[in-house]
Order: C-alpha cells, then sequence, then structure tokens
C-alpha cells in the first residue's frame, strides 16, 4: 500500500530540514517550519470539527497556504476540496451543495463571492465554519489562519492508500461539475511517477501559479513535498511577475499551458529578466503550434519542454512527450504534435465503441489505467460506472496511437474547448445560450484564436422574427449565469446547421466551416 | 492500485516493440518478440498445470530465460520462485517441501543438484513437472524450454495489486529459510521508485550477472521492463567477461556489491577494456571503505556511484546515498559512510526495544514502510507478525540516523554476516558446528577479510580432551550439512566466550577480539 502525503512530508523533513520548503510574497519557511505547522494547523482543523473523510473547501488564489491548508488537511484525515474562484455564485453553492463541507476557506481576492456563497449555504441549512486565509484583517465572522496555526499539534491520522485526500471539480457534460475524488495512492503514485518521468528533483526550485482549482497546481505541490524540491508561489499568472520570480529565486522548473508560454515570451521585457536558471517545463492542457515551441525553445535555451496530457480523474498524468521528440527524428515523424507516450507506470489503449483496442493509425477513445487513477466520482456512482470499465478510466478523448506508442489527440468525444488551458463543455454553455428568449438553437464549438489556443462561439439560429443584432446581449446574458470564462467570445448566426443522418448536429463539419485548415 | 508486471510489459513494447530488450550469449531479442514469447510461455506454463498463485521453482544461472520465466510466469497469473542452486540438496528439499512447487526449471549449471532435489521431492509424494532452460541437449524427464516458447500464446491473466508476484527465500535465524512473498505492487513500487531516483534510465544498458535467488538480480530486471532499458545478462560474475560485456554492449549501469567492485578494478587487465560507458554503478549488501570508493571512482570516472541499502522483504529498496555524499561536504560530515536517506516513497524510522522512535544520532533497530513492504512471509504467519508491526518492516538491522536523515548501520541485531554480498545468518552456522562430535559450545561471526568484506569464523569450545588440530574436520563436516559459502573459513579454538550478565555470548566483543579497528 501507498504510504500518504503526511508520511511524504515526514520523510522530507527527515532529511532535509533546514532547507527551505515554501516562499510566497516576501516571506519563506523551512520544512521543519512547514511540518510543525501542518502539526498544529491539523490540530485548528480537528477543533473545527474536521473529522476524518470531512470536507474543507477552498476559494483561495495561490500562495503558500494552500500547500499549507492541503497537508493540515491530510494530516487530520479530512478531504481538501477546491473549488473555483471565477464560477458564478450559483456554480459555487451547487458544488458546496454536493460536497457540504464542514469549513470553507477564503482569501482576501475571493471574499465577496466567497461570503455571497457562504450565506446562501447557510440559508439551505448547512453548518459552516469560515475561514480566512488572506493576508488583510481577519472580517468578522471568520477563524483566523494565523491563529489556527498556532493550535496545539494533533497526531498524523496515518492517512494513505485508499484514503481519500482530494475532490476536484471538473466540468461536467450534463452541465454540473463532477467532483472527482483523488486518493493518497493516486496523487502519490502521479507524484512518484512524474518524478520517475525526471520532473520535480529534490534539486529543483519550482514556481507555482496556476489556479488552485486545478489539479494542475495541486500535484506539482505535493511532487515537490515528496522529493523536497523547494516551491515559489504566486496568486496568479501574471507574466512580469513570473520573469521577475524566475530571476529572483532562480527558479529551474514549472508547469504552464501554451497560451502561458506565449505570454512569458511575448513580453516586451523578457529580455530584460534572466531566466537562464529554467532546466524543465511542463507545458499542457492544450495543443502547442510548432511555432510556438520554437521560439519558446529559443527563449527559454537551457531549458527542457515535455509535454505532458492528462485529466483531473487520472492525478493527472496520461501520457509524456519528452524533450528529444520534439526535434530531429521526432520532428521527422511527426510526434512533436503527439501528447506523448504513457507515462511509467500507467497504460494507454485506443479502443473502438465497443471498448476493443483498434489498431495503430485507426482514430478511438483514449482509456487509461494505472494506480492514478481516481477512486470515482463523489456522490455519482452511476457517472463513475459509465467513466471506469474493467478499472480503466474512459477519457472522451479521441486519438489515435502511432507505431511508437505516441498517442496523437484528434477530437474531443466529450465536445469540450479549452481556452486558456480551461476545460469548457459545450453542453453547459449551449444551456445557457438556448435559455435566451430570442434563441432558437445553439451549437457552441471552439474556434482556433492566437490568445487562448481555442476561443468559444455560440453558433445560433434565431427564432423568426428576432432582431440579429444581439451578440453582445446573448453574452451579457451568459454571464449571468455562468463563469465568464465559459461565456461566449464570438456569437454567430445561421439559418441551419449540418447535421448527421440522424438530426444531430456535425460539430466536426460546423469547427471546419470557421476554422479551415 | 497498482498495474502489475504483464501491463508494464505491455507498456514498454507499446513504446519500443522493434529496440532490444535482451542479450545473452550471442543471441538477442527485441520488446516485441519478448512479448510474444512471454504469452506463449505462459500458455506453455499453463498447460504444465501453473493455474493462478502456483509456484514455479528455479534452480537457474542469470540468463535472458530468467527474465522471461518471470514474466511467463506473471502473465500466467503464477508465482515464480528462484531457489538458491549454491544451497546443499536438503536446503533446497526444505525450500521445495515449503513452497510445493508443480515445476522446476533447471539448467545445465544446476542439473544434478536440480535431478537430486526432484528426486527427493517427489520420494516425498509430491508431483513435479522438470522444465529444462539450458542451452544444451534436453535431457529426458524434462520439458523443453524452447518447445514450450512455442505453445499456443494465452490471455493475461491480469495480475497487479496485492497478487502474488514472486517468492524469495532468505536466511532464517531459526535455521530454515523463510519464503518472502512479493505483490506486483511491491515490486512495480521498488522499480518506479527507483527510477524516481534516478536508477535503470530509459535509455540505460543494463548488465545483470549476479544469482538469480537474489531479489537484487530480479528487481533490476523488472525495473528495466518498466522503463524499457536493454539488459545484457552474464550466467555469473567473472570479472574478465563483465568488463568484456561493458565494451562489447556500451554498458551504462549495474548493481554490484562492493566485493564486486574491487574484483573488477583489480583485474590486471582492467585497462584493457574500455568501459568509459559506465555512468551508474548502484553497490549494496555490504559496507563500503572509503579507500576502495577513491579507487572505483578513479576507475570509472564517469560513473555516479549509488549506495543502495535494503532487503529482500522491502523489494528491496529503503536507502540510497547519492554519488554527491561520497565526496565534498558529504565526506566532510562522515556522509559516505552512512547507508544514505529514505528512498522516494518510503519512510524509514530508528526505533528503540518498545518501538518508539529513538533521538538522531541514538542506536536502534532500523524499520521501513512503504508501498515495497513484502505481503509477508509464506506460510509464517506469526514470523510476519513479528516482523510487521503496524506496517513497518522491522528489519532487524541496528543504526542510527543523523541530523540530515542519513543512516548509519551499526549492527545487525539479526546476528547475520555478509560474506561475498550473501546473507548468513550465524545461528544456521552455529547449528551445524555444533554437531560435530568434538564441539561444546561454538559462536560463529563474522570477521574483517579484504576479499569478501566479511568471513565466517567459528569460535569453538571443544569438549575436555578433544584434539584441537580438527579446523579442517569442522569445516568438511559443515559443508556436508549447509551450502558451501555458509561454512566457516576459520575456525578458532578457545577456553571460554565473553559473556553478558544473563549468560549470553556477547559476538560484540568476540568480533572486537579478532577485528579490533
Amino acid at each position: 500500500m501507498f504510504l500518504g502525503v503526511s508520511s511524504m512530508l515526514r520523510r522530507t523533513v527527515q532529511t532535509r530540514a533546514n532547507d527551505i520548503a515554501t516562499v510566497y510574497n516576501g516571506r519563506q519557511q523551512t520544512w521543519a517550519e512547514l511540518y510543525d505547522k501542518t502539526a498544529r494547523l491539523a490540530g485548528g482543523l480537528a477543533k473545527l470539527g474536521l473529522d476524518i473523510d470531512e470536507r474543507i473547501a477552498l476559494i483561495v488564489n495561490n500562495s503558500d497556504r494552500y500547500v499549507e491548508i492541503a497537508l493540515a488537511s491530510a494530516w487530520a484525515g479530512s478531504v481538501v476540496t477546491p473549488l473555483n474562484g471565477r464560477w458564478s455564485v450559483p456554480e459555487l453553492l451547487d458544488a458546496m451543495e454536493d460536497s457540504t463541507p464542514l469549513v470553507l476557506m477564503i482569501d482576501d481576492a475571493n471574499l465577496e463571492s466567497g461570503k455571497q456563497v457562504a450565506e446562501a449555504y447557510r440559508k439551505s441549512g448547512h453548518k459552516l465554519t469560515l475561514l480566512f486565509s488572506g493576508d488583510g484583517k481577519c472580517p468578522e465572522g471568520f477563524e483566523d489562519y494565523t491563529a489556527l496555526c498556532k493550535s496545539e499539534p494533533i497526531e498524523d491520522a496515518g492517512r494513505m492508500g485508499d484514503d481519500l485526500f482530494t475532490i476536484f471539480y471538473t466540468g461536467g457534460t450534463t452541465g454540473r461539475s463532477k467532483g472527482v475524488m483523488l486518493s493518497h495512492t493516486n496523487i502519490m503514485a502521479s507524484a512518484i511517477g512524474s518524478m520517475a518521468e525526471g520532473h520535480f528533483g529534490e534539486r529543483g526550485i519550482y514556481i507555482n501559479m496556476l489556479p488552485t482549482f486545478h489539479l494542475s497546481s495541486m500535484w506539482p505541490y505535493i511532487a515537490c513535498v515528496c522529493s523536497g524540491a523547494k516551491t515559489i508561489s504566486l496568486p496568479g499568472f501574471v507574466p512580469e511577475d513570473v520573469l521577475a520570480a524566475i530571476q529572483k529565486y532562480k527558479v529551474t522548473e514549472t508547469l504552464l499551458v501554451p497560451t502561458m508560454v506565449q505570454m512569458l515570451i511575448e513580453h516586451p521585457d523578457f529580455s530584460k529578466y534572466d531566466t537562464s536558471s529554467m532546466t524543465h517545463i511542463i507545458y499542457g492542457a492544450a495543443p502547442i503550434t510548432e511555432a510556438l515551441v520554437d521560439r519558446a525553445v529559443k527563449a527559454f535555451p537551457s531549458a527542457d519542454f515535455v509535454q505532458a496530457y492528462g485529466m483531473t480523474e487520472l492525478s493527472p498524468l496520461a501520457t509524456t512527450l519528452q524533450f528529444e521528440h520534439l526535434h530531429g527524428e521526432g520532428r521527422r515523424l511527426g510526434r512533436n504534435r503527439s501528447v506523448g507516450r504513457a507515462t511509467f507506470g500507467v497504460e494507454v489503449e485506443i479502443v473502438d465503441e465497443d471498448d476493443n483496442p483498434v489498431p495503430r493509425g485507426t482514430v478511438g477513445e483514449i482509456k487509461v489505467r494505472g494506480a492514478n487513477r481516481m477512486l470515482g466520482y463523489w456522490n455519482r456512482p452511476e457517472e463513475t460506472k459509465a467513466a471506469i470499465i474493467d478499472g480503466w478510466m474512459h477519457t472522451g478523448d479521441g486519438g489515435y496511437m502511432d507505431e511508437g506508442g505516441f498517442v496523437f489527440m484528434v477530437d474531443r468525444i466529450k465536445d469540450m474547448i479549452i481556452s486558456g488551458g480551461e476545460n469548457i463543455y459545450s453542453v453547459e454553455v449551449e444551456n445557457c445560450v438556448t435559455q435566451h428568449p430570442a434563441v432558437s438553437q445553439c451549437a457552441v464549438i471552439g474556434v482556433p484564436d492566437e490568445k487562448w489556443g481555442e476561443r468559444v462561439q455560440a453558433c445560433v439560429i434565431l427564432h423568426p422574427g428576432a432582431n440579429s443584432g444581439i451578440e453582445q446581449d446573448i453574452i451579457d446574458h451568459c454571464r449571468a449565469l455562468i463563469a465568464h470564462y465559459k461565456c461566449p467570445r464570438t456569437v454567430v448566426f445561421r439559418d441551419s446547421f449540418p447535421l448527421s443522418g440522424a438530426g444531430k448536429v456535425l460539430k466536426r463539419e460546423l469547427r471546419k466551416e470557421y476554422a479551415p485548415d
């Protein structure tokens, strides 16, 4: 049985007690200090009623306190449940009602929406303790984070193996987010497995500025706890801040989405910063163009660029494209456009609709298994059963595999758009657009966008007689209902959709019209 | 849940089908060929009655067929059980009676003892199929390995997680060997964990010449199956053959015991061979002197020397001493004399007799936990219960930990001698010596030996009136009963032993007499 997150913290503090563990906004702490704080903060959480398997929800920006609360929650035996601060209040409430946390932790940046969702959650009969983890003064009615960190330490709950460590919400095709349950084994297998791939070395200095509700933020933190690497946290992605931090802390490693890579290297002051310490850049969550890779390699000449493909349900790593395949023989064979090969310890297969393996080169659904595969969806046995068949996670992503085991994505079976690294489910946006009184039918697709990779576009058939000058009105209508990043950035009007024999909108055809190759 | 060995073979053949997997004595095969052979050989094993969890015992020298049979056994769902070809027939029979295999695989080099033990095993009422895996002509009464490899392939049994993969016999303090049960999770955790430490890289070329009844032979093979590294197999350790193979195959990595390191670099023709391809040498199983490390580093200037400490029960890795600690700051702090720090994914603690952690610098028993910890001892629930307490393997090794988490071995609580990398339990040798009619009392200890690290020495009190010129007679007496490598190399006669208050022989005192610092 795999040990748990707190075991790994203990191992690292045993071997590098006085090395710096985390850096944030001018403050830093050693592994020994982080260890002591973890046991105390866990004591504080226990006082707030966080018993084994109880949830603590977070609506916070990235900081050292994000990793602290994750460790303390594991230590106390509870389940850390980060929520998306960019969601609308109804969306947040939905996830709260689903995960029923006893505690909600909020920072300065998310105070207003946090308060609103807390009020609504309490109104519907739930008990909730509010915990303030911001740097400002603790508001009334909140427990104070720094005070909680001075609680009496408690014994490690000793969580490991299949014990639940975290719930991450991921977009659902039914319009409601699903809670992905990840165990200690899941996150540990992912951490150790990615170390075997060469990531998160113990001598590394990692910069983490990804949104806290993404596993791509939590996973590197836990991997660094396993290896003893130092992490530099930034509250969010501001290109100049990232560049300045790389220079200041001699950062060696990070994980970014391609949009961020582009924003960094296109920053007008890029050359003013010394970024030569970077040796390892993982990118993922969206395709990257050859041109961008070439420019990025030139901009970070001492860095290996490694593409990762995965999903929250896989903790998250499924495939890895090592740097060597981006050029030379790899590029000649077009493998630089793949998402790489099955990560160590993981099996990947491409299957047809009847779950039978297809020959190399044939498109099918990508399925994956390994110790990194989630326990299931929180409170959703039916959807879990549909996603996990004979132990394999059916990703809903379409792709094919070449003779060398390299996986090429060709389509998203789940009809999802990836814009700026965010997964957006078309059906959720469609549900929203069609609620507009003038809209008769709607198909939402991703169209190529230089900045965001893909842009959400609503293709709309209006009711007869409706005014066609209402693009902004439809966008505003969506913004009142769902997170801004999910809303259409463009709206186009049409008289008809290309349809399949069965009358289904052929989105592939539709996408072709707006993005001819 | 961790996937199993056959999953990892499938992953590797998916990603590097046409790369060379194994090389032995002029023959070689690709991963695709090895994969095909595995499914066929598994079909052959199934025909021989090897059902789920049934054992197949091996008495073989190292070769490509050793890894083939391990993979095929995993594929068929059976349990590969390597036995020590250097054991006496009674010892072999003992392990056979314990593990009750249906099949025994023997090669040319072990044919005679194999036949003898098979006959004795059958005599005591057991059914047994003999399988000949040697390169010579298949003897009568044996199944032929190459013919079996042409069987109809079968479906992978899909073994993983806690399913039993292998049983390795390890010396027992009661004089009888214990079968260590290792699961697919155990061996996989060890393989991936050691890859995270930087061993067994996918571009590596590994040379394996260790005895097949040692996990240090099986573990690298399975790790190479996980990573896709190529392995060169030699039947045993012959210094000149190893040097020639390193040159011929541009070997990058190996695992040796210190005695072997010494024999390599002291070989008169060492400088005639090009060994500059070596980048990674793991050594373990016994302490290494500073002088030897220095000479070894000079002899292999491009190689990192990494010390590993572990035991069969830990699949086998517990601690790792990275190369950087052998010199500079590490040597200044004396850490080059440690066995290193807890391996990634593993927890190590030093505890007192009541199982409470002791302060740093204080000697206690080393205990270890992690996904690499064995399932238990085969058919020995009591000894399993004594060894695994609250999930921790109590190693029986004494040591202390410094402030940096480096573990220093100081004593073997289990009273074991390590000679030429072999574990020898004193009690087993003592049981044997005291059966000699002239011997009244005996205490067996290890004394320093330039070639073997330690040498087995019997300290004997004779019966009154017995002739004291019988050293060789006592040695010969032992050789008739136990494996030669376990027998005393020196016998000394004494009038008394240093005793504790309770009347127990103080072996530490005894050792001091023969090995003053």
